[in-house]
């Protein structure tokens, strides 16, 4: 049973709209013949799924007119949809939504097909998928095991081939760890990034709603359709997009600070991710865990614990049997903190993530065990919250810090049991950071879901508010004006040349000696050594301001055909200047004079 | 007895650096003579303030080598000096400082000369000057009446010419408050601008550390040297300042939300203020202040109590009959708030602030009473807590929306009593805000301090993260392309022409119609029409980078000599184009065509 992917379903849409009828009879199907009944907690009616499938052909007949045409999913039952009931795994709790949250309404803007609402740890309390009345979804590869949470249900749901893709949440870690216990990926936005409005708090200010796929580019092709600023959430930012540098320095675990809780198998694997790491090209660098340790400790263990109370206080006093006693036992734990507490937390947090920003400086982004560990659905129900901790281990910081991260699968222990890793970049690395995944998911050669299957997905094409300029004297790595660049967040894209209609000339009384490039349509000349770099928008303002006359920047179409913005020279200034055209660069000009 | 400013002792010591000597005996004369004993709460010993203008005498013999060299100030009693006793105006808490606040060690080495610690409410909380068993300072111009707290002595202290400037703390308005009802300047900077580090908090999340000064460029002076990025303090940032355009849309409260307590003469002082901000050319926008004011009550009716209580629960437990019994029965009433509590009213914050930022749309900045109404010191303390609450209502949202302020006098009443406005504006305008504050004090008229001194003063010159660009052609107000700039947050700086050596020619297929502006130098021409626009960097940024060959970016010179970035044209483009040069602009030519 293939499982499903954008590009197979464009594919066979494409090909004959209609089929969207026949995958929804395989999704029927598969369901039915899915022996995990823990799955989801409701269903779309069949006849409501096939009626939806026919609405769309009606509605928008050409599946390239929205970016998920009769793509089917699932999402989380702490998700509103309207007319279904939300339980967030307390049936006592449970109420029929109104509306649909902001990221369904979206979704069924864009063509999704939604064909259930999936099982969860309680109150999305949980990062193993036990703590809930509608019982416990297993690990695909092994049913002895837990399927991770607290989106349990949305994480199997895709692994098993059910659906294209869901939603789940992600406080904790609960969008990533369950990724990694059943080989999928999981797209954890930056906090801010995707609208919560419509989903059941967990820690209101920390909630992230994630998207689980089988690969990195349809996990991001569905993050893109439920992002952006919600006025209905005023948790939801708009800010540019963050580049990422091409040659990324990538932080990995110290050995002190690897604790995998005694499972040598995922420490081995997770060496084995360091050594693919850099067959990818990519720059391992060590830092110091600790402040990111103390930051996730912070989650369970300090006033935010509160969040949780403040979602379902009333509740809780009303019918304080109708919760999971784990899970009530947690929150109710929260009734300990005051509010000064509360506000002592907040600056502890702060002088942590003070402290974590420091060591954050020497990696773009960081290279996580997604798990230390995986425990069996009996271990983990004779030792709840000991266990459940261990999961969160190299989870719990991230939203604290509003970083954006995406699980990836990453190899398979001798158990069969699959091993996960994260990416965990800045805010707003969401798009810089899809590439790097895609690439180590391809890499890594552990296909997806239960079936293992490689899945062949395009690298999704990066997006950020970077912008790139070509440099041709001073400004080349080495040269004496370099510093400029990379003061200002720049990285090196690459060294090439220019089309051979430019020539390049040495000004006179330059101070430290530049050339000027002069493009003229007609000349052939060797083509001229350029490099181009990349900055952020703000600092490419800065350094665009600071160029003195003659020199400007305009477009300088490279030797592949590519118009970038690149320093050009204004035409006054060439009287009395040599032309060096015939050394092909500056810096072969430099080193023959 | 002049009022000290900087001006004035800049060029007394840059004729005699030795006067600095005679300066600190006027200092000691004028406090020896002041009739109000409440101002400080310990003072610098003569002989130490005197061996510390010799020690800067010999230590920096040229005074125009540190910004503030023999500036004699005061510091409010909640913020540490090395050596002395920090009381917060609660004798029980003191303790001898083993360091100075980040902000004392830095005014220390610019060269400033420290008189002595200032009263305050107990704990900072309080915006009436009353709450102190050190006394109450009193308003400068009748001593019935209330000085304005929490930062009451720093303020009195500078309006009465005492000391040239001094540092208070505000994070209800206590560094706007009692500047309005002394007759001086309060700057107020962006939370996180300044750091705190060596203060007592008051609301660890909210605190500023403020400046009181005679005039707004003496303020921002000041405030220059104490700012920056502090690692002791968490709270502090790095951050582009914000610029704010020439002809600012400034923000008034509509009827509805004109609040003042029943004070007609600070109502119709509030009136003339908006005369004269639209005789300064500023236009005046109404909107509702509604969501403001519901920020603004979080302060003293939410959580945010629980701060204070944070900062002080374990003194508060020891020594309960420590504390000013208004001051004590606030922070106790925070008891009650759980760390739920704590978080929903962040999430109430968060609904309001996106409210109130939907609002903000209207305004570059916003011009407030600072204060609706004052009190003698015999009803302040008759009824302590609801009369102060007045004082706030226009202060107490800043904080929470991270905003710069600059506390400004407005005008006298009747009564001769002071009316002070407040102009406040986005996070990081700081800067940009300070020379519209300089404007409107020096138009008021009602010079400074008790004195009501004319204090001339020059108008700071501001420094922001916007960058100009020269235009030319499409992009001149009007025409089809100026939308990029507006959209991208930019505003017309000026109109005027290039220097005379520039020649313009109209390029053949562009769409829209496009010219190309050459430098020629040598070449004398009428000069062409350009327009000069101010943009954010990264807009500024992604401008540039839009720009389609064969224009580009360079310097171009203006008819008054200034260099600005602007458009040119590469040479290769001409060919074929019609020289439009003596039509003298693109407007010109088009309307001639």
């Amino acid at each position: 049973m293939a499982l499903f992917t954008l590009d197979a379903l464009r594919a066979r849409y494409a090909a004959r709209p209609q089929s969207v009828l026949d995958v929804v009879e395989e999704v029927l199907a598969r369901i039915e013949a899915c022996d995990d009944p823990a799955i989801f907690i409701s269903r779309v009616a069949p006849d409501d799924f096939r009626a939806g499938a026919r609405d769309l052909l009606a509605r928008a007949p050409d599946p390239a007119s929205l970016p998920l045409w009769g793509v089917p999913y699932a999402v989380k039952d702490n998700i509103d949809v309207e007319g279904m009931a939300t339980t967030a795994a307390c049936p006592d709790f449970a109420y029929v939504a109104a509306k649909d949250a902001t990221v369904v309404a979206r979704l069924r803007a864009a063509g999704a097909l939604l064909v259930g609402k999936t099982n969860l740890d309680q109150f999305a309390t949980g990062l193993n998928g036990t703590r809930s009345p509608y019982g416990a979804p297993r690990c695909v590869f092994n049913a002895d095991y837990v399927s991770g949470g607290s989106s349990s249900g949305s994480a199997v749901a895709v692994a098993r081939g059910l659906v294209a893709f869901s939603l789940g949440t992600d406080t904790a870690g609960s969008g990533r760890v369950p990724a990694a216990f059943n080989n999928i990926v999981g797209v954890k936005p930056t906090p801010g990034l995707v609208s919560a409005a419509g989903v059941v708090p967990a820690c209101r200010s920390l909630d992230c709603v994630n998207v689980f796929a089988t690969n990195v580019a349809d996990g991001v092709a569905v993050r893109r359709a439920i992002e952006g600023f919600d006025p209905e959430d005023s948790y939801t930012i708009s800010a540019p997009a963050r580049g990422l540098p091409p040659q990324p320095r990538v932080g990995f675990l110290a050995a002190k600070d690897r604790e995998f809780y005694g499972d040598a198998q995922n420490e081995t694997l997770y060496g084995q991710a360091m050594a693919q790491a850099e067959k990818l090209g990519w720059r391992l660098v060590e830092f110091d865990y600790a402040p990111f340790a103390a930051i996730a400790a912070l989650l369970y263990e300090g006033p935010w614990l509160a969040e949780r109370l403040a979602a379902v206080d009333s509740f809780l006093a009303q019918k304080p049997e109708a919760f999971d006693p784990t899970v009530r036992g947690l929150i109710e734990s929260a009734k300990k903190f005051s509010a000064a507490d509360a506000f002592r937390g907040q600056y502890r947090l702060k002088d942590l993530l003070r402290a974590a920003d420091r060591e954050a400086e020497k990696f773009d982004f960081m290279l996580l065990p997604t798990s230390p560990t995986i425990h069996t659905v009996a271990a983990m129900k004779a030792d709840p919250v000991r266990l459940n901790a261990q999961f969160g281990r190299y989870t719990n910081f991230v939203n604290f810090r509003a970083m954006a991260a995406i699980a990836i699968p990453a190899g398979f222990r001798a158990d069969g049991l699959p091993f996960g890793v994260t990416l965990i970049g800045p805010a707003q690395s969401d798009e810089a950071l899809a590439p790097f995944a895609a690439a180590f998911h391809a890499a890594a050669g552990c296909g997806a879901g239960a079936s293992r299957e490689a899945v062949a997905a395009p690298a999704p094409t990066p997006v950020g508010d970077h912008i790139e300029i070509v440099v041709v004297g001073a400004h080349l790595a080495g040269e004496p004006l370099n510093w400029q660049l990379t003061q200002g967040g720049g990285w090196l894209v690459e060294a090439t040349r220019t089309a051979p209609d430019y020539r390049l000339f040495a000004l006179a009384n330059t101070a430290p000696p530049k050339p000027g490039l002069i493009h003229e349509p007609g000349f052939v000349g060797p083509g001229l050594e350029v490099e181009v770099w990349s900055l952020p928008a703000d600092s490419f303002g800065r350094f665009v301001n600071a160029i003195p006359a003659p020199l400007g920047v305009g477009k300088v179409t490279l030797a592949s055909g590519r118009q970038v913005t690149g320093f050009l020279c204004e035409s006054h200034a060439l009287a009395g200047a040599r032309e060096i055209t015939a050394f092909g660069g500056w810096r072969a000009f430099l080193s023959a004079s």
